[in-house]
């Protein structure tokens, strides 16, 4: 009785150095059935990023192809470079019943949102912009141009946040973490998702 | 930055046996900052029930003046005895920003939602009915013929609870404790529950 019927699909959204990738890593072997959708990007890797687990790196006239052939769900161009989500395997998983968490930028969100009117999204927020500064100086893969271009960014991405279902604050990445999973397990508990569980206990007492 | 600015009311039902007393008993002990709302009755206590604890019990009279006064926020009659909310303290939690949980039926539910638009609402689901006649077996405080009538009064409840936002399984009880506890996690964690802190971190910032 405990199976979820049907896939749920989660976007997270968050600015540069919010620490998406850190919580997804830590998600990923805490919860049951989760899968994380690698996006496509043409940009350059940074040192500490896995090609197939952080983004799958591609050219760009490679990208363009699969954009042709509507194989992208949603691209956005970002900083000169594109980001997409391949859409075969989120659709594929849905069916399966598995939760899906795509990591995008807010103008992919939006086009999620209105794609999948039943996906959970999630936005995730610094302690503050000088902690998020700080952590983007940290990663030395940037210089101080660029840091300064992507804090412009982070406003802006953070002027969208209250488009979404659930804000988890990353301070204390364990928190976060746990947040995260909460809001996972109680989006699972949603009546819309598991209606059929009251025909089941109707039905169960009359075999 | 943590601080809940506003309260949260939650209302939780289910059928009698269903297990609300017991799932409320440990969430109590794990939650922070959670008051759990004793209902006024006029129904006979039950060996096991603690006067305050599970109900106030009282004398119709006393429940009719309260209810004169307009000090109960919602209640019903249901098998025969009242039950009813008081609203005094609902509210003085919710304006110290406590999350209040009310155990109540169906009719006041229904109620609640509507006085209260921004209330969480929790249906507890047997898992059986079968289950459910069992559990009011165990309990020995009734005879065949009134949990016969308990029985009709459950499958009319359960009609009523794809109303509610969450459907927690009450199979295992440490399952359904924690479906719970991810429940407020996650509702807490809710945009419209805190988008201040969006601009405290643009402020922030700024210091």
């Amino acid at each position: 009785m405990r199976m979820n019927r049907q896939g749920m699909l989660i976007v997270l959204s968050g600015p540069s150095g919010s620490g998406k990738d850190t919580v997804l890593g830590e998600l990923a072997s805490l919860v049951d059935d989760l899968e994380l959708s690698v996006s496509l990007t043409t940009r350059k890797r940074r040192p500490w990023e896995i090609d197939g687990t952080h983004y799958t790196f591609v050219g760009r006239a490679f990208f363009e192809e699969k954009l042709c052939n509507e194989e992208i769900l949603e691209y956005t161009c970002y900083n000169g470079n594109y980001y997409g989500t391949p859409k075969n395997a989120v659709d594929d998983w849905l069916a399966r019943g598995k939760t899906v968490i795509l990591k995008i930028e807010v103008e992919g969100a939006a086009r999620i949102r209105s794609l999948y009117p039943d996906c959970v999204s999630v936005f995730l927020l610094p302690p503050s912009l000088e902690a998020l500064s700080q952590r983007l100086f940290a990663r030395e893969s940037e210089d101080e141009a660029e840091i300064a271009r992507r804090m412009e960014i982070a406003k802006g991405e953070l002027a969208h946040a209250k488009d979404y279902d659930y804000l988890i604050l990353n301070d204390v990445l364990d928190y976060a973490v746990s947040d995260f999973r909460a809001i996972i397990r109680a989006e699972r508990q949603k009546t819309c998702r598991r209606e059929y569980m009251i025909s089941e206990v109707l039905y169960h007492a009359e075999c």
